[in-house]
């Protein structure tokens, strides 16, 4: 018994030493989508990340080549109830409201001040334009930045009921990560302000304020005394960041195409599309919102994206059975 | 007499040893800047980037911050007798002139049928616009990025007699390497279209295709069958990259403002008053073509930046007394 006892000890022993001294890579490497149930999605992405990352694969794709570029709304962050953008100029056409007692009978402000969320989240974009227009002109740059990371401090989505930069989904975090490391350049590509998601970009996603490619707004250069000064002017720099002009603006900004593409909607069809422009492998993703009780489950906007994607090969992500868990915070819907 | 010199070998030998097993701290760091001569503006280069870069300084600026924007023409290559988009344009507008009768009478097309250099030289903005456009309206962008690339193969600056890409200032690639090297992020800021220096960037500066902002074109994305497409369209997204245009691309791309700008023109005045708009320390560098030697000794066109260097506190950089040698290559001139 004691010999025994022994020997089992000593094997002991020595196996922890063992351990211990094992490579890394021999414990096998974690799992980097741990809130990714299995299943084809998961599969596809791996499979894909693997093929191109592989030195010596048929399907290789040099470092520099490995552009990804993701939506935000809806595709990195809840858009729902409607999006903190439009949130962010809400609050803004409120405070701008009493000089503007005009939009008391006018639309799309008269939705805005009476709180009407259904017409606000159904708002037309020429509608939603002329809302980021009329909250920011005549504002500076700097200004206007500072007025959204006030906004953000106190804002939360109301439905959900925390932070808007809370609304994040763990699932896309660990994607922007695992890509990441795998030597990808990461961009969002948002029919939003560049200015609204650099505010929280590096610190949300780990993207540079500069991987951030929007909808632009003109803006003016000059002088103040000595301080330089850009004032934002109420129009937009074409074209502006949906549909067709994502491609337009991801060759302008980086002359580059993406060889992955994460969207959710319509407005990404065209930057999908544009994965195949280079020639190299590629994959097309669609986040689908199918789960009411932990989201939300809608297909508007996104009909003819769903209906495409099989004949492209996009493949699409029911967040229902892909998602293990779906927000980065812990707090329950309330 | 053997005994000294044998001694004088036993040391030799223990000196040889000793400096073999020494650190290379010991030795004092490698020259960075090789190519520069000692004088004010190699001084104000190493001190700011020390004060910038040194943890615990009052003058530290985080990584993430430290934005370097380089004009091109004139700054990293040499632009005279006139630069290699134009050179480029006229190539295309010569193949091009058969279907165009009407050029042999239409100015800027005329001058550039004759090959009438001086003309060509002097072009205004306005006219230097009708050639791009002319040139390549109509293109997709595959098309003109590949007939630029087959362009610069065999393109040589005709008054230099060696290639385009060869035109570039070796203490400017220098001085790249010394900024990458402590942190920085480096950014081509050109009027030129973007995707001319694209085509090299990489290979000549080490400056990746996405960190290069230009004069974009407007594009027009479609489907050929499959196949995603980029048109270029016969007109410009504002504001081309010149003068105020610059500070504004800069931010609409990046969502942040240069601590170190380098120019050479009066387009570049802009550019280095908005190295201030951040507040951290910063440093404006204007190049001096003062070299009629080794290189085109010039004030044209940068008359404003000079005048206003000293109260501005940019530093002037003539090539003359600057630069230790000029270009990367070594060919002489013919």
């Amino acid at each position: 018994m004691l010999r025994r006892s022994r020997a089992v000890w000593i094997a002991g022993v020595l196996l922890v030493i063992a351990a211990a001294s094992l490579p890394a890579w021999a414990a096998g490497p974690a799992d980097p989508l741990p809130s990714w149930r299995d299943g084809p999605a998961r599969r596809s992405i791996l499979r894909f990340v693997s093929a191109v990352t592989k030195p010596g694969s048929p399907d290789f794709v040099p470092p520099a080549e490995r552009i990804a570029t993701f939506d935000n709304d809806g595709t990195l962050m809840a858009e729902k109830p409607y999006h903190f953008q439009l949130h962010f100029v809400a609050e803004r056409i409120r405070e701008l409201a009493p000089q503007h007692p005009e939009w008391k009978e006018e639309q799309p402000f008269k939705a805005v001040l009476e709180g009407n969320v259904p017409v606000i989240a159904d708002i037309a974009l020429p509608d939603l334009e002329k809302l980021v227009l009329a909250a920011s002109a005549g504002t500076s740059e700097k200004e206007y930045t500072e007025a959204i990371e006030r906004f953000l401090v106190h804002a939360e989505n109301p439905e959900l009921g925390f932070p808007f930069t809370k609304t994040v989904y763990r699932p896309m975090l660990e994607l922007l990560a695992y890509l990441r490391a795998r030597g990808f350049k990461i961009f969002i590509c948002s029919a939003a302000g560049p200015e609204m998601i650099r505010t929280f970009s590096e610190k949300v996603y780990g993207i540079a304020r500069e991987n951030v490619i929007g909808s632009d707004m003109m803006m003016r250069f000059e002088l103040e005394g000595k301080e330089p000064m850009l004032m934002r002017e109420p129009r937009f720099v074409p074209p502006t960041n949906d549909r067709g002009g994502k491609p337009i603006n991801i060759e302008r900004t980086l002359g580059r195409s993406p060889i992955l593409a994460f969207g959710n909607s319509d407005g990404d069809i065209e930057m999908l599309e544009f994965t195949a422009y280079s020639g190299r492998p590629h994959l097309g993703l669609l986040l689908r919102h199918d789960d009411a009780e932990r989201e939300y489950a809608y297909d508007e906007g996104a009909e003819q994206a769903f209906a495409q994607a099989p004949a492209r090969g996009w493949i699409v992500v029911g967040m229902k059975e892909s998602f293990r868990r779906v927000f980065s915070t812990p707090l329950p819907r309330p």
